[in-house]
């Protein structure tokens, strides 16, 4: 049968924009004859758009990213939630509610992989549980283990410690804000402007700084006169400079990315030296290779989610065409929280 | 009965020499009789001298230091090893080896604390098992534990890595140095000459560099073209920074010290965002907080002191009168591994 799919029919010289794909009817299997061992057929319902994919629109991708992406040909690396409609692979039923790397089409042919290769994006189940299906792409999927991860990583998942998350109106920072909430931590989030400011403080109920209006460190010392004891980093500079002034004895840091870094010539912190006399551990990681902590997460998320307890903003644009402009609007800054294309 | 201790008779302003102390026949109870209930008596015979010691031997300590030793009373915070000659503190026994920090005199007076105040220097009982007893004051004292905790927080402690030491040849990091090599890591130590170099090399028996011949990141990728996993830093600066370039994913860094922020402005790593990229840790520690690892330690490194797979070089001088002599020379360099006088 034909399915529809978006290849890529040019690169963008400046701003992406629906011009540079083209909606191409392919052939897919009817059904599990068509199918090679080990493969499933996906009905796609819910696609990702991530900002990561701008890099690879291009003839040549910038050193140590992933490859560019062909032309004429489809995306890869897009996660993408769906429905098993026939299986020839173990493990997978017809019926199934799925996750895999193969979106931004409406039918999917994917091969299970052998435990080896197990990577955020291989086709894995998904345990609905009541949750929404497109939650997996958001606070269920690498957004929310990259926050979950983080926390676990600074040993800041049993609560009742201060925490300080920087970029808190972010992807992951918002998740990681709220999760350290309702975890039972004190937790005060940094953003960039009083307007993030107030929805941090209102919709997601914790406390907030703009540190263009205010210098990390004197905002730390109102808010957290005694110090802090878990600092979760999506900026590094002076923010990073400011938590290990203000770190308490034992003090953790979870170092998920440094933006000031990408702006400028980095800086590093002068005081480092401080994690010494403080007892203090910086962890950099990649939600990537906490898989193991995807299960516990979706666990907890799912309910926190399904109470109402925690909020994870959604654009979403529908079918499957509007892909690209949905792309185009998330880089211009004009979608909110997690931008999703129903299928 | 009398017995003698050293009592600082005036603050040096240059260099510390015997002038600066005197020796004073002071009071001693004879036995138990004379001791308040949880008193021991102990007969000193062998204690440290360390080079803490010159920031307290002013009028006013440097803020965050502990406080100045006051004039015409003995120094305490010094580590000592003894014998209890009469006890009425529970749990010690006449004939006990112990060590406490009531050092620089014959016989003192310790009171055992209750568990809550338990420090490094606090009085405890010290099993032997075929260790010399000056041993605790070295190698399975302070520094060893510096030693094996950096090693601990490393998650180095089971070997069969590549593992770069920085100060190698000096007190703790020489320890580091073997005790990485007797757990089976590929070890690599700096150092500030080519003389300590032969002695990393021919003595300790590990792969050695010099920093003023030879950059930190050059030398590293000389003896270690795979890159490494574990980095004790004794130094900070630009020797972190070649570590964080040099480290193999899920790396991971001791912060010991940083001698080079002592002498200049300092200078942050401009590369901690590569902690994100290798899912690296840096974790800060002090040894006196990992006290519960210091059984586990002296089992260890007393063994391969034992067997002859692990040497501490001592210099010793003999007699209480001698220890402002050997702090002196100590200070000025003149001695070589731990300084100990016998008493």
């Amino acid at each position: 049968m034909l399915s529809a799919e978006l290849q890529v029919a040019s690169y963008p010289e400046g701003g992406v924009g629906p011009q540079h794909f083209s909606v191409v009817k392919v052939e897919v299997p009817d059904g599990a004859d068509g199918l090679a061992e080990g493969e499933v057929l996906v009905r796609n319902t819910w696609t990702s758009v991530d900002p990561g994919l701008r890099l690879r629109l291009r003839a040549a991708a910038p050193e140590g990213y992933f490859s560019a992406f062909p032309l004429g040909a489809p995306m890869d690396g897009i996660l993408t939630v769906g429905e098993v409609v026939a299986s020839r692979a173990a493990g997978f039923t017809t019926g199934d509610t799925v996750w895999h790397s193969l979106g931004w089409r409406e039918h999917s042919v994917v091969r299970a992989s052998d435990e080896a290769m197990n990577g955020i994006g291989t086709l894995r189940q998904l345990e609905l549980h009541g949750n929404e299906p497109q939650w997996f792409l958001g606070a269920l999927g690498p957004m929310g283990l990259t926050a979950y991860a983080g926390l676990a990583v600074a040993r800041a998942l049993r609560g009742g410690e201060v925490l300080w998350v920087s970029a808190g109106a972010g992807a992951v920072g918002s998740l990681v804000a709220q999760m350290a909430r309702l975890l039972g931590h004190h937790v005060i989030a940094s953003t960039g402007s009083q307007e993030k400011v107030r929805w941090l403080q209102d919709t997601l109920g914790v406390d907030a700084f703009s540190y263009r209006d205010e210098e990390p460190g004197a905002a730390l010392k109102r808010l957290a006169p005694d110090g802090i004891d878990v600092y979760f980093d999506n900026v590094g500079g002076d923010h990073l400079e400011a938590a290990l002034d203000a770190m308490r004895m034992r003090g953790r840091i979870a170092l998920c990315g440094s933006v000031s870094d990408y702006e400028s010539e980095p800086r590093g912190p002068s005081n480092v030296f401080l994690a010494t006399a403080k007892n203090l551990t910086l962890s950099g990681f990649r939600g990537s290779l906490y898989l193991d902590l995807l299960p516990e997460m979706q666990a907890r998320v799912g309910r926190w989610l399904q109470e109402g307890h925690l909020v994870c903003p959604e654009t979403v644009y529908d079918g499957l065409a509007t892909a690209p402009q949905a792309l185009a609007d998330m880089l211009r800054g004009r979608t909110r929280g997690k931008t999703l294309v129903r299928l």
